[in-house]
């Protein structure tokens, strides 16, 4: 594809800035042009957060997400505001363990146990962003492993690194 | 103001998206609505970047900076490319080692030794954003020092935070 827009969206703490940032960054990795947005509000933490990326083989002239090709969900009410966004053949990642009520769509819908895993394996369901890129890059194949990889050695502070990439594949072999 | 846009421009490897990262979290910890966007291309180190803040007290309808009260501008090349979108009654920053033409505009004009600067007091010029940053701080008064510094220590990699907090305090006493 030349142009995917991709939508993060959930609650404030749940790292979804975050995951726009490495994933954008990814997109440059790979040799792509990219729009990276994040809105946050003065509550961050609980309230909606919501990050936005735009990875093109092309200069990007329009820098904004309409439709979105992809849309990952990570709280219920996340979902029921940016579902509508949502193209008709999209996909739709959530994390089951936050999401339950999934409107019928036309979109490929993929209900992923994020938290759950993160919270098994890695004791902390605040990696859940990150086995949903896993997830994300392995359904879609949008950017590389390795430059995901690369990605979040980069964006994430150093003790924080490592389990960040086992949530990655993780998320890969979901 | 209520709402106030903000664009930061330059050279890829400048810091002009992690720039606009901590400008963006200090105005969320001084309880504002923050948009944050951030351009980058293939060729991150040596091409056009462009970092974009909306810092307001309203949550923020329209997310996207058209004319910008503030412009931070690193290069000639940015400056030239980015000066129309600068209000009338707008600050334009520039870093004068860097920008050396500046065409007559009825801005109000701040031209800062940011290179000269980091290069003479941290040896290197990867801080010029960051006194940039503080002299945008303490001339504009959009975010506080305080946020500032708590975005920078949450921002950065540790090893670089405090070269960072000393190049916001050399930013502030330009």
């Amino acid at each position: 594809m030349n142009r995917v827009e991709i939508r993060i969206c959930g609650l404030g703490g749940q790292g979804v800035v975050l995951a726009g940032q490495i994933l954008g960054r990814a997109g440059a990795y790979d040799g792509k042009n990219v729009v990276q947005t994040q809105s946050y509000g003065a509550e961050a933490r609980g309230s909606a957060a919501k990050s936005e990326v735009i990875i093109s083989d092309e200069p990007i002239g329009f820098p904004h997400v309409r439709k979105c090709d992809i849309l990952v969900a990570m709280s219920q009410s996340a979902l029921d505001t940016h579902l509508t966004d949502l193209k008709e053949d999209g996909i739709l990642l959530v994390d089951r363990d936050l999401v339950k009520q999934i409107p019928k769509v036309k979109a490929a819908v993929h209900k992923l146990p994020a938290t759950e895993a993160a919270e098994r394996q890695l004791r902390s369901k605040m990696y859940a962003n990150m086995v949903m890129l896993g997830a994300l890059v392995k359904e879609t194949k949008i950017v590389s492993k390795e430059a995901m990889e690369k990605a979040i050695v980069h964006t994430t502070k150093s003790d924080s690194t490592q389990p960040n990439l086992q949530a990655l594949n993780i998320g890969l072999a979901l």
